[in-house]
C-alpha cells in the first residue's frame, strides 16, 4: 500500500525540484518548507502513504478537513515541490520511508533537495554547504554551493533519503547548514534558502518576512518541538500544532 | 480472523451514526458513549473481534454471561450504534484496529462521531469543534458546529481512525472538547453530547442525569482509570470495573 | 504441532468437567487443581504440547520419570478432568494457549470450569461469584453460585481463556474467589472448591485435609511462587518445586 | 541450515553415550565434559551448526585453527560422545538448539546424559540424582543412580534438551548435582562424573587430577565465568577463554 | 538486494588480499585500513550494500559526492584491497554481513585478513599473533606470525566474519593484536601492520608517518569515537567524522 497519492493530477510539472522539510536540527528543513508553502501559497498536491509514516489525523486553523502528516505542495508555474511534515519520520520506519519517497521522485523526474542542520554553537551568518548523489555535483557548482570543509556523515531519515539516492544513481543535493542544536532556528532556514534553495531552484525566495518574524517564530517553534517530541505519547489527544504559518 | 461479530442482524438500521467511545483523554468518549447506551437502553448489538484487541472476559452486575470487551450498541429507532469499550486499545494495534472498523462502517453505510478530548486548564463550558472526512464538513456546517480555531493533530487510537477513513474517503467526523488531562471529565462529555452529538445524530440527549451524577461518576471513574491503567498487567486476577452505569 | 497429547486413551470420559488449574492471584486454581489430584488419586491423562508453554523438564519425589510442564489428570468414574501446571503462562503465549487448550475442550465435549482469585483485604469466609460462557449461566443457576455483584473483567491467560471459550461459543464457567493478593490461600481455592466446583461437577470434594494442611501448606507455597517467579531465569538450574503435595 | 556437521565420518560409533557440557550452575557441566576430552584424548569429531548458536571464532593455546563455539568429540574405543561449549546458548535460541541436537542423536541411536546444577549452600560430598525420559529410568536403576528426593524442575537450555528428548520419546537421563551457586565447582563435576557418568556410560574416569587441579582450576574458571558473561557484548574483540585445559 | 556493488569493474585483481577495516577494540582495524589507503592512494573500488549496514550518507572534505559507509578501495599492482568502514556493524546485523562480505570473497577469490584487538593494559610493542580458517595456517607459518599463546574468541562483526570463513572452508586469517581498550591505538595498528600484513601481502607498508602523526591521530580518534558511539542517534544532522586522514 505504499505510495505517494497525487490529489491534483491535472497540476503539470516540468522535472520539478523538491524541496524537503521533515523536522530535523534546528527545524530548519521544516521551517524553510513551510515558509515556501506559505509564500508561494502552493498548493496541496499530494500525500505520502508510505509504510511506517505516523496514523495521526492533522487539521489546520479554520478548517475542518482533516490531512495526512506527511504531504507534498505544488507550484506548478515554479516547477516547485514542497515536502511539508508535522509529524517525525521514526528511525525504524526510515529506511522504507526513503524507498518510497525515492521512488516516486525518479519515477517524475523530480530533483530533491534535502535539507540537514548541522550542531553547532554558531556565530554571525550560518555556513552552508552542500554534497550530491547522481549528476548533483554539477548542479551545486552552477550555484556556487561550497563543498564540505570537513569530512562527515548524514544519519537519521533525511540520511537514509540521501543514502537511497545515492544507491539508485537518482540525482539528487544535500544541504547542511549550522544550525542550533537545541532550538528552532529560523536564521539557519533563511541562510539555506538564500544561498542554495534560491539558486539550486531558479527562484527568488523573499524571506524577509521571515526575518521579521524570527523571534515571534522562535517562540512558537519551541512549543511545536515539544509537542512533536510527545508525538510518541500513546494516548488518544488532539494537540495544538502552534500558530506560526 | 479480524472483523465485527453481529449478534442481532434482524435490528434494521438506515444509514446509521455511530458514536466511537473508545478511553482517552478524560475518559471524554467513553463517558458520552457509556451515557448514550444507558439512557437510550440500547441493545448489545454486537462484538470487535479485531486483531490486536485484548483477550480478556468482562462482566456486568448481576449478569454472570461474559461480553467481549469492545462492543456495538444499537438504537434501531434513532439508527444510532455506539462502540463501548472496557480497555484502551494498545498503540501498537492502534492502525490494524482502525482498519477493522473504518471497513466495517463502509461496508455498513455508517457515519462515524470519533471523539477526543484536548486537554487544557479549562474555566467555564468546555469548547468544543469538529474536523471532518470525506463529505463530513457539511455535516459540520449544517450542524454549527465550530471549525478549529488553530492548527492540530489527533494522535493514538482516535487518530488512527480519523486517518484510514481520510486515505479510504469515509464520510466522518471528529469532535475534540477540552477535557480535564488527569481526571475522568463528564462536564465535558455532557458539552460534545450536547453541541455536536445531540444535531449531528439529530437525537435529543437528556444529560441532566449526567450532570447530577457528575460528583459521584468522577469519583468512580477514577477508580475505572486506575484500573484500565493496571489492565495490562500479566497475571490473572478478576478486577472489578466500577459502578457507575 | 500444537496440540494434547494424550497418553491413556483408553480411558473412557464422557462430557466431563475440566477444573483449570493456572497459577494466578493466590494461587487459587493451582491449590485447588493440585488437591482434587491429590484426593482422587488421579491418573497423568495428558501433556499440553501447545507453542508458548515453557520447555522445562519437571520431575517429582521418588521418580526420575520427566513430565512435561502442564498436564491434564483424569478420573473416568467422576467424569473428571484437571489441568495441573507447573510453571506460569506467559502473558505473550496466552492467547496462541487459549486457542490450543479450548480446541481441544470443544473437540472432547469437556465442560471447563476456569479459576480467577479475585484480590481482596478479605475477612471472613471468601466470596465466589460465577460468570459464564455459552450455557454456562444455566449451570451457575443450578449450582446455586452467585452472579457477579459489581462490573468486572478477568485478564491473564485465564481471562484469555474464558475470552477465547467466549467466541467459539463453548459453555463454560469462570469461578472467581476473594483471595489473598500477595500470598498463595487454601482458604480461597477450599471456599471455591465447596461452593461451586463441587455443585458443578457433581462431587462431593473432601477439603478438611486441606483445611488441616492450610498452615503448612502456606509456607511451602510461598517457596513455591518464589520459585515460579525466578522460572523466567536464564541459566539453566535444577530447582525443587516444594514438597506440600 | 540448521545441522551437525560431522568432520570425522570414518570413526564408527555404535549407539554411542553422549556427555552434555554447556556451561550451567557450577560449571559443573563444562568441566565434567572438558575433562574426559581432556583425560581420553578424544578426537575433534562435530561441530554444531544449529540456528541461534553464537557465531564467534574459538582457538586454543598454539593452535591458529578456528574452531567454531560448540562441537563433538568423540572416542570411538568407548563409544563416547562429549559436547563441548565455549559459549553459553542463549535463552531465545533454546528450543531450537535442542530440536537441532535431540534429532541428531536420535538419528545417530546416542544417548545423552544431560547435566545439572542444583544451586546449594552444600557440606561434603555433593548429592547426584538422576533423572530420565523414555527409557531412562532402567539405566539409572542399573547404574543405581539415585531418584530425586522432592519435586523440581530444570530450565534453561539443558530443560529445553531434556523437555524436547521427552516429547519426542528419546531415552536420556539427566543427572543432577548440588552446586556452588556462584563460582566453577569441580567438586560437583568429580562426584557426578564418578557416581552417575562412569557406571551409566560403563567407563572408568579418573578424577584424581580434577581434584588435584580443583583450586587452581576454580581460579581460572572465576576467570571463565567473567569471560562468557561478557560474550554477549557488542564490540568485536578476542578474549581469552583461560588457561586450564 | 545484499551485495557487493563494484564500481570499477576495469580493475584487475589476481587473488587479492583483503584488509578488513571495520571498527573495534582500539580502532586498530579502522586505524590500519584508513593508513592503507591513504599510503598506496587506493581507489574506491566498490561499496557494500548488505542488508543491515546502516543508511547513512558519508562526504568527505572538499568533495561533494556523497558515499556508502562501508566501501571497498583496491591497488591493482599489488593485489589488494581494502575494506573501509565509516560506521560500525550492529549485532544485529553481524550475521548477515558476514554471509554478504564472506560470499563475495569466496567469489572473487580474495583471501582476507580479519584485524581484531585484544583488550590489555599493554608495555612496550604490542604482541600480534595470528589464527586461521581454510588453508589459512600455512600462510601464517610462511610469514612467521606467532600462534595463539592461549585459547580465546572472537566476538563481534569480526568474530562473526570468521566464522562464516571457517563455516564454508574460505582460506582466511585472523590477526589479533594487543590493543589499548579504551582510546585509539594507532601503535597497535603499526604492530599489526608490520608484524603480519606485511609479510601475509607481500607488501612493505611505510608506517613512520603512523608513528609521527600518532599523538595527533590519536586526539582526532578520540573525537571519531565519540562519533560513532552517537551515530545511532535518531535525529537527522551531519556530523563530521574527523579530519585525521
Amino acid at each position: 500500500m505504499t505510495h505517494v497519492q497525487i490529489h491534483r493530477e491535472e497540476l503539470e510539472l516540468d522535472e520539478p525540484t523538491l524541496v524537503e522539510g521533515l523536522p530535523g536540527v534546528g527545524l530548519v528543513g521544516k521551517i524553510a518548507a513551510d515558509h515556501l508553502v506559505d509564500v508561494y501559497d502552493m498548493t496541496h498536491y499530494g500525500t505520502l502513504r508510505c509504510d511506517g509514516l505516523p496514523e495521526i489525523a492533522v487539521y489546520g486553523e479554520d478548517d475542518p478537513n482533516v490531512l495526512g502528516p506527511v504531504r507534498l505542495y505544488a507550484d506548478a508555474e515554479r516547477d516547485l515541490l514542497v515536502l511539508q511534515s508535522d509529524a517525525p519520520v521514526s528511525p525504524s520506519a526510515a529506511d522504507g520511508f526513503a524507498s518510497c519517497l525515492v521512488d516516486w521522485l525518479e519515477a517524475n523526474d523530480a530533483t530533491p533537495l534535502f535539507l540537514s542542520g548541522l550542531p553547532t554553537e554558531k556565530d554571525g551568518v550560518p555556513d552552508v554547504f552542500g554534497i550530491a548523489t547522481g549528476e548533483g555535483a554539477a548542479l551545486l557548482d552552477d550555484a556556487d554551493v561550497d563543498a564540505p570543509s570537513m569530512d562527515g556523515a548524514i544519519t537519521g531519515p533525511t540520511g537514509a533519503l540521501i543514502s537511497e539516492a545515492q544507491q539508485v544513481g537518482l540525482t539528487s543535493v544535500g544541504l547542511v547548514v549550522e544550525a542550533d542544536p537545541k532550538f528552532p532556528d529560523p536564521e539557519a532556514a533563511r541562510a539555506v534558502l538564500r544561498t542554495a534553495i534560491g539558486p539550486l531552484g531558479s527562484i527568488e525566495v523573499d524571506t524577509e518576512a521571515l526575518v521579521a518574524q524570527a523571534e515571534e517564530i522562535g517562540q512558537a517553534k519551541e512549543r511545536l518541538a515539544k509537542q512533536m517530541r510527545e508525538a510518541g505519547d500513546e494516548s488518544t489527544s488532539a494537540q495544538p500544532l502552534g500558530m506560526y504559518q
